[in-house]
């Protein structure tokens, strides 16, 4: 496909800065792209770059507007970015329709309009499948499931019984929603499983990545929230519940009855503890350990986590713990010294 | 269902305080119970909650009993709790009976009594299936594997060849046991592969949660020992051992030929390096660092592990190493000006 | 299989310290070693324990000639043992050859010779299988994929979509290549998705474990270099370039379009924020956080790593913090008296 830079620019809702006739024909990042190719820089780290780049445009905000590139500005370029990409080089998937002849689908299951139902799945009994819902090889959606409308399940996922699903909900490979929660009773020799008598809601436009696990709930629901993102191998408790539009990636763990609020981003590799609060509008750096509850609005880092900017300065003192103690070292012998200068003295 | 405050007292071995004839129809956490619900409090931090729930009863243990709630006193409320759970709230699964037609079985497997082996299962050959064994739809199950009586293996799992699974086993959803260790011998220039020569075993009444990996061993064996409670994507390496009734919560991580010991617990994301040994009834807390044996009987933290109570003082003054800097600044100032006062006064 | 010392040493290039007729007819480690048996001993850290093994002969390298076991020398120990565990303990599988007829391949999939091709297996339009290529049961390989000849796909490996997999790649059960990256653009008040346009790149002899994820590229391709071998659970992102003979060990995780040079080694845990480059033979510690480029040729632990040696003395200080903190209180306390007596003195 080939747009005009205006043509781009009035898509995204931009203004051009150069020449609006100047044709594209892809998108690519800044080091890749080539003649015919529009780029972006969104952050500033990157500007450089811009004087380098053999694209033939540069989507950039207002404020980086003085280079000598043809320009789309527009306040958010990274949006914009993400738009174009879509115009210009994502083949939107088509779904075979119907439903494959190789499936094991209960009598009592109920299934929507104009579903993609593949090979090998199986649905139990009593689940309710939306309209236009896709479901490829090899899934196993459980008695007593529903499954929103427009949801996707990529191939092999695997949905317990009980479980409700969304709409628009995305969910990719190998991903398990809805096994049993991790609690046992010591009983003093050996340990009593806890039946898992609740279920997990994953709410409406939530997308989930490959192979990660959202565990039922005890008692009650595992919640999931609206427009919640989370990435691959991320591992969410019994009875934990996330906010809307929270971003959580790869190889979190959230452990049992943990509340997570809402616009909250967790970075890769987070492990919070059970039974805590993450007030709103968190965000936690990669790797850290949260081991008590976090007041909204604040950024952390670190295990156990602390304000990013405390932490920071702790990283650096860490680094140069060595030299602090032989400062110390230094220290004590002057000191010495001194006492017995002191000490001769009198 | 329903039940009395005194029947339920009775069923778990405790006394009522309180009035016997409560009428009890499920159980709930402490902040979501509601009239008709029995609630506990194990831990003495949620004491408080005690007084405003809106539960008709509280499981207690009988040092908690001073409250004028109907109270059902026990010595182990969170055993009691699960018993309950499961007697109130759990509709225990029934399995629909037999071999579905769908299924990809050899010859030569040997199947046993009133089995549930669901569609898109395949087994290998002299593969040998106990009985009343519930095997999900999409499980693999190598050539040779003995999977024994009682056990579940939920949808899609995976079971390498010569794998040994034991009584009352469940494994969760995309689980993996018995694949190749990841062992490879530089040979000056690129990698050669160690073929994985040995097996795993997986002992009785043990559990295991969803997409887990454990690896079979280059030689003998990997073996989990019986009662040993396993989470979510745990990845156990080749030629580990771990003993009776431990506990490994999701995301530990344990590399070749370590032996972990009974009744040890390695919290979430818990790291232990290879050829190291952790002694029996060890606990590990959360998203620590293991790199070097550990003797039994201790709690440990932080990466590399130390013991609990030495690392939260270290903890706290890492918390605190900026103003510790400052001192130090102040110190040498201080004694800058003594040694000037001395000089001057020679 | 039963070998003399001599057949064996002649096997691997070695020599033969003592008796060159000793039968060998098992290798197990130094532990578990009995009578027949040949072990070795990699690391000197085992030195102590040749006097005590019960094998028939041990595989040593020059330096550690004199004990008294029968000895086969060669340089690379660790290469004989991997060589000749292959020889004498692991029985090499034989694929069943030909597609099973219970499979879903699309018309317009390409398939080479002497393939085994199981159950329950789905193949999408104009995909390209190799010759002798194994696809276990329960696999997808999405439209337009390329597996390359001699690849062994295990049982519910997902291949999504245009994604291209080398010749003798081995990738174990439940991993998913050519995922969505997890890419969204915040528009204010939610996240847009950004749509992944881009591939997933295996190159030949690639090895890769169970439970791991590879993500497609938003733009452009995702690349894991030839030889390079992967553990399970990792999750590599989108656009991430992994270079040569590379070791990613288990649950390793590498954010979007960090490059990863060739001969790295990540040892287990290790996280990589994105857009950062980890340059040739660098060895990252185990656990270890790794936030900004890192230069080649070095080892580095921590997080933030750093330098081994300079974390490791870091670590020593952290520990002992306590007393650090105890000394400065002193410190001052002794400061303070001098300033007293200087006071009182004027």
């Amino acid at each position: 496909m080939e747009k005009t830079l205006q043509e781009l620019a009035d898509y995204v809702g931009g203004t051009v800065a150069g020449d609006p006739n100047t044709i594209i024909n892809g998108i690519m990042g800044i080091d890749e792209a080539t003649e015919g190719h529009i780029t972006f820089v969104a952050n500033e780290k990157y500007i450089k770059k811009m004087n380098h780049t053999k694209a033939s445009a540069v989507i950039v905000s207002p404020k980086l507007i003085n280079a000598k590139k043809n320009l789309l500005v527009c306040n958010n370029p990274y949006l914009a970015f993400a738009r174009i990409v879509e115009l210009l080089m994502f083949k939107k998937p088509v779904y075979v329709k119907g439903i494959d002849s190789a499936t094991s689908i209960a009598n009592t299951a109920k299934i929507g309009k104009d579903v993609s139902i593949q090979a090998y799945v199986t649905i139990g009994e009593n689940a309710c499948i939306g309209d236009r819902v896709v479901v490829f090889p090899g899934v196993f959606i459980g008695e007593n499931c529903t499954i929103g409308d427009d949801a996707v399940l990529h191939a092999n996922v695997v949905i317990y019984p009980d479980t409700v699903i969304g709409r628009r909900v995305t969910i990719h490979s190998n991903t398990v929603i809805g096994s049993s929660g991790f609690g046992y009773a010591p009983d003093g020799q050996s340990y009593y499983k806890i039946p898992q008598a609740g279920n997990t809601v994953i709410e409406d436009d939530v997308d989930i990545g490959a192979n990660t696990t959202i565990n039922r709930a005890t008692l009650g629901q595992t919640i999931i929230r609206r427009g919640t993102k989370i990435d691959s191998q991320v591992v969410i408790s019994h009875n934990v519940e996330i906010g809307e539009d929270s971003v959580i990636v790869s190889q979190v763990g959230i452990a049992g009855t943990a509340k997570i609020g809402k616009h909250v981003t967790l970075a890769g590799g987070v492990g919070i503890i059970g039974h805590i609060t993450v007030g709103d509008n968190v965000t936690v750096g990669g790797h850290s350990g949260v081991a008590q509850d976090l007041p909204g609005n604040g950024t952390y880092l670190g295990t156990p986590a602390l304000p990013i900017q405390k932490m920071r300065r702790c990283y650096v003192i860490i680094e140069k713990l060595p030299e602090m103690k032989e400062h110390m070292k230094s220290l004590d012998k002057r000191l010495k010294q001194l006492e017995e200068k002191w000490k001769n003295s009198d």
